[in-house]
């Protein structure tokens, strides 16, 4: 137990180079990244006395404590009510990752416990966004006909610079709660286009890609989309079905967001403040 | 169209009496709160030439541009590749909440759109801590036996201002990457009992329950949960099982982790920094 949380407590960062620019100077360095990967939790008990097997969520996740985040779950959504329920839990499932994670737990309940079905039904979550290992998700996703985005035309790097208090300018909502995520859209000009700010940041994505939709505008090539929080691998594969070819953010990348943003020609800015930004892949698209 | 957009727009942000305390000194100030609603995305259409309904995602959003948003969860998880495939997009279902919301979009394919059944249970998307309204879920809640919490002993405003300083000088990755979400647990002397970082909120905090519900130290009475970020329903919905009676954070609180605080007797406490925070419920728990 203490051998393998060591172990899963050091795949909770990794590290990437990446061009960092200040103003109009650019240097390269190693940083420091949060690792993103999906976890299955699957559950292994008795319905009217037969034995099942059931996955109940892929979460993305941090890798660490990942037993307990399994049984955190199970509780804090009200499946189970006591430790004695659980009878045995173990990660399952093939290695994967650079990390050689087990990116599935499976939680095996004692005979008496009986589930019931209908909660079970209601708690089965599970998005497209995440197969049970990056590689897979990868892979579905290339499956679904989404290929790697066309070259495009460069955005100069003051326009990166200048995102921030465009967005703060722009924010109606934001400044007065400081409750939101916000999420915009700018054309190849540098011209904001939308701005869409929502509790979740997904939520915020969704809006303004859907807004564009129902008017047949999309693909949006050419466009930018910039973020007032993080970058997961979530909000990149959004931004690959919508065919935004660069995504910035305030906030830092997940490792499973710069894989993904590699893999279809996206380019990936982060922790755009103050004068300054990192590059995370694509870089020909950002003049300096 | 253009009425019910200004309707929506409109309820984006709420309204409530706050206390604020700033070192010793407390004041009481009407605050502007994010509106947190739940979603349902519903989808008509025919599968092997039979009509069907099916509610395919519950989300947690900040009303405004629900049918955009809908639109855009479509596309972006690939169930929809055009805005051709829809022939109409209305709000429906019951008037619920404070704003007079409908929490629920139905979306109507025109016939020839085949939907692919195994991708619509891929995206089946749901979890207990929402229900179609914020009324129905707290419902929900009380039906699952879940009682108020008891009143505890409170903890001293001192305690709460050294929370920032706590949490970053015991957070070990979150100084490298900038890129995770914080939870942390005290107990009842202020004391650090746990501290879990992870790309989603809703994991860190999974972890911390997780780890003290397999060792059977459950219910956390007395104790206090520490967030980097902004306060969810979800947070306080899973507080609420782990029988956590205080949650801080450093960012704000929506509507939604208002309303079920109060309803359980949950002790809220938002925008903890720089020697002020800002009380929204069961203040008798915070000595001043």
């Amino acid at each position: 137990m203490e051998e393998s949380r060591e172990l899963l407590a050091s795949s909770s960062v990794t590290h990437r180079m990446v061009t960092r620019i200040k103003g109009s100077k650019s240097s390269q360095l190693l940083d420091v990244i949060s690792v993103e990967e999906p976890l299955e939790i699957r559950v292994v008990g008795s319905r009217d006395g037969q034995a099942f097997q059931k996955s109940l969520s892929i979460t993305m996740r941090t890798p660490g404590r990942d037993m307990e985040l399994a049984a955190g779950f199970l509780f804090t959504e009200g499946i189970l009510q006591d430790c004695s329920q659980i009878m045995r839990i173990a990660p399952c499932g093939p290695v994967t990752g650079v990390h050689r994670l087990q990116n599935v737990i499976k939680i095996e309940l004692v005979p008496e416990v009986q589930l019931d079905e209908q909660r079970l039904e209601r708690h089965f979550y599970t998005t497209s966004s995440c197969g049970v290992c990056g590689k897979s998700s990868l892979e579905a996703l290339s499956v679904a006909q989404c290929k790697p985005l066309p070259d495009t035309p460069p955005f100069e790097a003051a326009v990166i610079h200048e995102l921030p208090t465009l967005m703060r300018s722009a924010q109606a909502v934001f400044e007065q709660t400081g409750g939101l995520h916000a999420a915009a859209l700018l054309d190849s000009t540098g011209q904001l286009v939308d701005l869409q700010e929502d509790v979740g940041r997904h939520n915020a994505v969704d809006k303004l890609i859907g807004t564009r939709f129902l008017i047949d505008g999309l693909p949006l090539t050419d466009h930018l989309l910039f973020l007032s929080g993080r970058i997961s691998f979530e909000l990149v594969q959004k931004a690959l079905m919508a065919g935004i070819p660069i995504v910035a953010a305030v906030g830092a990348p997940s490792s499973l967001a710069i894989d993904l943003a590699e893999a279809f020609n996206i380019t990936l800015v982060g922790f755009v403040r103050d004068g300054r930004f990192n590059l995370y892949t694509g870089e020909r698209r950002i003049l300096p």
